[in-house]
């Protein structure tokens, strides 16, 4: 195996699911890379320097900018806030770094554009952390998809429901900020969906969307009072505007006559992390549930007439993806194990010198929708999402 | 118990439904009432003749006009093709009817004014047939909302999803023929969500919704070829092209600002009667699902924090709506029951002279929001719900 | 249609079953034979007359004897407690009438015994009223092993579960005195999964059983104060002493190998008519659940390795067994139709001359294994069934 | 944080998920000790040295007499096969080494009580690994039952059921052979079922119990044909006999009067490593399943009767137990994971110089249930757990 350099910008909780991925990835997986954990990157020192510890990185900073310029890493992680992808990827290309970036890619087509644009120049290695294309459930579905096994696709029925803001007393975190998060469970969750429905089933052509805020102001987040300036606030001593959308619902037509619709809240009570979509087929459909993700519902018309039903695969089979590579079957995987897998593939197209998937194109091709959502939104009126694109 | 003369007009799949609840349903309910299946109406002497025998119902006649207008009966219960809707209600109302009516209310709002004009203006009893709201599930779910335990109201998922037209050589039934139907799931299955969405939670203000078709033409009918002269044969002898969508899915804004969806599509492979509602709210959260018509699922944020999850309340206790009528806890009723209910309460609401609801009122609200819908997607836009009412 | 006059023994819970079935057998299902609901029997005349009322039976009586003794009834159907199968069984053969008679068959193997031999003396048609043999979701259960789609059977487990008795308050009921139940669940519950096993999978060779109170003594209800002559009270003014386990739990070897376990309890909060079995075979296996009663999971080996998952078939299709008489798909039915199911073929049986299945001889088969259970939880040792049948 | 060296003996299923559970638990936890994965001991040096590579360990051994006896090694955990756990872990005692045990302790409670007293002599901190302790939702069952909101419990039935010799092909491993294994999914799997139901709701009085073999001779593994001399070749050129029972079911009685069951078999079609347990009591029930192991179902009586029904908790929430280590709500966590609890605890118990539970006293009490249960099985008898005690 060959040590390769790592340096990774931000230590919040995609720092951390980065972090134990390089970790862990050898020990699962056969690699010709081993990732070297060297340098973590945040502003602030005293967490960053807790975090360097406990994740075991070698060193710590304070500069992305002198960093992504180090001659000994080879690979830049972005895990920050989505308003820095951008600046970090282009500096990242330009000294040659292969890029690992969250989603959404940028906050706006614009700047997708931009970003693949370096890194085409650059010629460097490029992923987005679309990480649910890396549930075996997911690859099981699309290779279900592939073989034939749904027929032609009618539906791609899509919800991304969570519950953590419900409470009108959460704070003004930094997603609930335009500013920083772009918009809201749009391009937090929705992204994710409107990507799966790209890896599974086809390209969007054209979308209507409806957003909405049911809490409008929220009290600032303690750490954050001095951050005031940068927010109107309208409603009272310490509150701030949510600046980003509270709901976010579209309808699809696909490229290829698919129907669809996706729905991304905050505001589902109960709701978790639930990550759902259901893909109805000639012959056959199928349904995923990111909250039961060893799992995946499978219906055939194929089976004989009074045997048809949906049926629970538990995807823990040797035959599955990723998982001979764990555990027996039964023995259940969770949610940090699609980073696993998607920091192995990563090093793997490092390694084999081929582009990762899904990519920057793939980023830029999944802002568009999200952009073209938001502009329908705006004008009441169905988008085309070519018209984003030109 | 008096006895209360009935003419049914209709005998196929409503028309046995509503017969064996006018059977049962003093069998089950103690009410002031007993309906007398007196007379039932179709075009076909044969297989009338038939149902006439096996449901019990003393005589049968092929000219609904003349049965509307006999002094002996009391009721009309329409279970006509949508088209012929309007006709009878208002021929009924006229001659002082009490009035049943299947879903959807009419053709289009135009129809369905004149039809609320008519029962007006005659003073009679009129329902709709909108038979889900007799769910005992679903009844729970409206008292929970009542009580509050929901909060305030965010979201509201539904989706009527079936399969039975999936295979390409399902004939060209009068269901898909927007002369005979109007529209096809939208009207069919829509209409149901509509109204639940109405009873549940409120009124909607504006929709955005997409339609589509995935198989243009299909083969006629055996028993209706001769009907081709109202076909517009395009692709070949012997078939017929099918002019009501095949799915309409729609985005709605509700008055009091709730965001929500209906999806209803006849293509969704291994769905087959899926009648499934989320509702969202600030204190808890609910799920339905018709094809599991004795459960529904109930999310509490009152719950101890530990202890929160959706729970599934086997709807068959004595402190459920309508399940003293039948058995004991646990022993699950069907779908039948919720056509048994709805006739019992027309019964009741005829002796105690009040106002059935659903009533026709009802059936126009749901129109207006069926036709604002498929304006918004031949429009391509956002539409008013109150424009479709002026 | 053939008219036949019908004696029902019985008005409680079982005599509204068993009336609402001989009501709407025919509406539903083409038979030779038409029920009259001609007499009703019982011990109370004024709740009597009003159920005679309600259910549409001609006559009452509060003298089965003389009832079993006319010539104008052909069929007698007892609904009543236990205690009373024996001699009302044996009066209704000796005067040739074809006799429907509720599990389980008798108090013990020496009435059930008894029964047989009268039936048999008498050459009429006699069936227990095992209900659940008479569930879609079952009969296709045994469709599908009998077309070896389990292949070989290594395991039945079954259970089922309620909960009515868990309140210490609910009072000392008919059914938790041994003198009129013969048994607790064991008998009630026990009784339904053992004829299910032998109509499913096989004869029971041996059993170890466990039994157990956990309530001792329990106040008498209200109307049966008067009985308290019959009841040890031990415990204090008005409480009568339980005189039946409150729980029975048996493994079960099979003549066929087969390793099983059936647990019936009234104490398992939550769960109300909780009937429940997995069949598990070499090549697949079967769940089933009574309060889901229109689902069936079938696994199947022989479904390609990485789709392999329990299924859960809706059993409302065209192609399911009984449900062509009912509604389309995905349109559920309830518990009362199996009760429909029985009568309408317990009806083809004596209009065909043949012997419903399953008649007094899987009665006793059934009663053996009952008995040989509760002498191996008083043993403490293994029984053999077959030594009770001597 | 203090390093601490640790040697694994075993380097196969349990050798590799203890390895991760040494490597990941200070990522997670924050911890006073920080082992050190000093050596991996087993018999074949290949296979072991590519373990001790992968997995991060410093050395490797094929004598873990040897090691034992190292003065730098502190902890001594056994993954062995069961007949080599009496032996190490006197050995270790002798040493002075805190040790982690597999589960089953051993091969008979006469082992057992010799393992016992060895760490009871030399003072040793010791511990089982039955891991399901460390499920959080078996946690949380633990502490919803210690506070009450169960109330007094009746049942407990329990079922572990794997299908991964169903396969008549399938070769003859070292656990179908009881000079290996001890005993097949009775130790395997009742094992970790009886040491739930003494964790979770008390000691167990008395069995009852029956054993079976589907399939009795099996192909010897390619790479133990030369072991052909251990085992009884009786049906052919390369076959073995299977000397372990292929399935174990038993009844309990337990000391405070729960009835309970315990059914554990590998020819369980479809159940890969369904774990399963309901706990039913006089206010409520709870369900836990190892294939959904995020997920804890409970029933409250204490609800409102309209709103009762079995809730599904997604045990993931920072309340809960472990969780505050992993990830947001909703990021399911795997089967792994349970390893990383059970060392965490493990090095605090050593840290804090408490008896880590489960220790070998539990280990010990569980074997004689298991023991009890095949005596009882062999005689078709009763048995007294405390008789094997004696």
């Amino acid at each position: 195996m060959r040590p390769i350099n790592v340096a990774l910008i931000g230590y919040k909780f995609m720092g951390k699911a980065h972090s134990h991925a390089f970790k862990d990835v050898n020990f699962f997986f056969d690699l010709e890379l081993q990732p070297v954990r060297k340098v973590i990157c945040g502003r602030n020192p005293e967490p960053l320097k807790k975090a360097a510890q406990k994740w075991g990185w070698e060193e710590y900073s304070t500069s992305w900018k002198e960093v992504v310029e180090r001659d000994d890493i080879e690979i830049v992680d972005i895990c920050t806030s989505n308003n820095m992808h951008r600046d970090i990827a282009i500096a990242a290309a330009e000294n040659k770094k292969h890029i690992l970036c969250e989603k959404p890619l940028a906050m706006n087509v614009g700047e997708a554009k931009e970003m693949v644009q370096a890194v085409e120049e650059a010629g460097v290695k490029h992923m987005i952390g679309f990480n649910y294309r890396r549930v075996p459930a997911v690859v099981l579905a699309k290779k279900l998809i592939e073989e034939g096994r749904l027929g032609t696709i009618y539906h791609f029925r899509a919800a991304y429901l969570q519950d953590w803001i419900v409470d009108p007393d959460f704070p003004l975190i930094w997603k609930l900020r335009k500013e920083v998060a772009g918009s809201g469970p749009h391009g937090d969750l929705n992204a994710h969906l409107i990507d799966l429905a790209h890896y599974l089933v086809g390209d969007i052509k054209s979308v209507m969307c409806m957003t909405t805020n049911f809490i409008k102001y929220r009290k600032l987040p303690a750490e954050e009072r001095e951050l005031s300036t940068m927010l109107t606030a309208k409603s009272g001593e310490g509150m701030g505007e949510v600046t980003v959308e509270d709901a976010a619902f579209l309808l699809a037509e696909f490229e290829n006559g698919i129907l669809g619709s996706f729905e991304a809240t905050r505001f589902a009570s109960g709701r978790k992390n639930y990550n759902y979509f259901e893909i109805y087929g000639s012959k056959g459909s199928i349904i995923f549930n990111l909250e039961r993700l060893n799992e995946l519902q499978f219906y055939s018309r194929e089976d004989t007439p009074e045997t048809q039903g949906f049926r629970t695969i538990l995807v823990t089979e040797e035959v599955h993806p990723y998982i001979s590579a764990w555990w027996p079957p039964g023995h259940i995987i969770g949610y940090e194990h699609t980073f696993v897998h998607e920091i192995a593939d990563f090093l793997e197209c490092i390694a084999k010198d081929t582009l990762p998937i899904p990519n920057f194109y793939d980023g830029l091709k999944c802002q568009a929708v999200l952009d073209a959502a938001l502009l329908s939104a705006e004008k009441g009126e169905r988008v085309l999402v070519k018209d984003l694109l030109k």
